[in-house]
């Protein structure tokens, strides 16, 4: 399935991509795609579903994350091989963890907002988890039963806050509209092999970033368990997975966004992103 | 005002402590202390309701955390001039940020779990602020008046998670039960100076820290503001200012907590906390 939260942001309601690509509002049959709703049992409830009997969402429509506000929004660092040798790092021997803010979400065509003072705002093209149940000291081997589904993140940071103001990265990795997820929360039935997709950025119309989540450093499994050791993650947290080459930080000379810059942002089964970069205003 | 939760974990009900000490049941004038109801301007009109007139609570009735769980959960490293100087390390130029994870509140006096595979779990007494209003880009004059109002926390941290693993502090500051808050949500009006106030914890009996608010690098005021320059702060997210010194880390030789301690966690003004350590079981 293809989970989607259409409408207004801040009263999105649930939906799901029918076969003929038209959103289907299934909010008559669960609330949000939040909490307990997220749990594969109760997905797979969902997926019996005639969507052809629901009402069809007119074409256009604004879609917001498809996973309601998260409690944990963890983020992966330097974890494509790829990606850590572009940046000149030693790739790491576990996997580095930092955090975005969990109210940085926004929907995937939403605008992307220049902080104040900003100089260094980057992209990256990311995969991201959608945790459907609670795990705490999960398996690696059973990880992916835990998982609801994947989505895009534009994992959007800004490299002064995050590397020159001293300490942790979070600085730089959750200003407001830093955290585009979708279109849609695509369930794991419908992905043959999520260590193999395609992911890719085009900044201005020119590819960016061209990778593919087969460079990951740590897969996705490894990364459910490993996190959960450290904390519980529960249905709606989500976990992005880390970029690919390509990012304005590793270019000479380093190159960020600007106002009216447009980004495309796509991975293979996961849809794509549409933004436009514009600055802040008070 | 002194604003607590009480009653069963996950079900808490507003309170607030009446002049005689007893804990009067507000929940039929306010759903819970999340959101807006943290705005200082919700607060003062909460401030002229008659307590008397309203249910008393059952005496022993156990206390959540004052504040119903945050978004961000936000703390700040090295915040000492004599704890950085006990750790050795050079005191910072700018703050310094991690994340606790949200889902590690838990009330005053709850059980603190030793993590699976744990060693060196720790203790830190902290200030912690609590935001009443969404803040972004505040200036440091005006950012007191964002603040719903203070509590103690008990910034329960992994060292080994935290500095041997590789990467950012986080994976030591979130397990389950890490994040104690309470027992009361102090309201600014009732804190004569918030960088005057003695911080003390002892662990079984004996006082192991034994500071003051006096010696923050960074003050709150400072803080509220610094950090609306990185995110934005909304109602309920939790600032944890950082710790004085005689964690269990700076000790020669250094001192972890084991199952069966006993810690007494206080603040002048803002009420005390009394936790049990357990070991982890599955």
């Amino acid at each position: 399935m293809k989970l989607v939260r259409f409408g207004k942001a801040g009263s999105e309601k649930p939906g799901i991509v029918d076969a003929d690509g038209v959103i289907r509002d299934v909010s008559s049959l669960v609330t949000d795609f939040a909490g307990d709703a997220l749990n594969p049992r109760n997905l797979a409830k969902l997926k019996k579903v005639d969507l052809k009997s629901l009402p069809a969402v007119r074409k256009g429509t604004r879609l917001g994350s498809p996973v309601a506000r998260p409690g944990n929004f963890i983020a992966v660092g330097l974890n494509f091989a790829d990606h850590a040798a572009e940046t000149g790092a030693t790739p790491p021997k576990e996997p580095i963890l930092f955090n975005k803010a969990p109210n940085c979400v926004q929907g995937p065509n939403d605008d992307i907002v220049i902080p104040k003072g900003s100089k260094k705002t980057d992209w990256e093209v990311e995969l991201a988890i959608v945790i459907g149940k609670k795990a705490l000291y999960v398996e690696e081997k059973d990880a992916l039963s835990y998982v609801a589904g994947f989505c895009i993140c534009n994992d959007i940071s800004e490299r002064e806050f995050q590397a020159e103001r001293g300490g942790q990265w979070m600085k730089g990795k959750g200003s407001p509209t830093f955290g585009p997820l979708g279109p849609w929360l695509v369930t794991p039935d419908e992905i043959k092999d999520v260590q193999n997709l395609k992911m890719w950025l085009e900044l201005n119309g020119k590819k960016v970033q061209n990778g593919s989540s087969n460079t990951m450093i740590f897969g996705c499994a490894h990364l459910v368990s490993y996190i959960s050791q450290f904390l519980q993650l529960d249905p709606g947290d989500v976990i992005t997975t880390g970029t690919p080459p390509g990012v304005g930080l590793g270019m000479k000379p380093p190159k960020f966004l600007k106002a009216g810059d447009t980004m495309r942002v796509g991975i293979d089964g996961l849809g794509e992103q549409n933004q436009k970069v514009v600055a802040w205003k008070a």
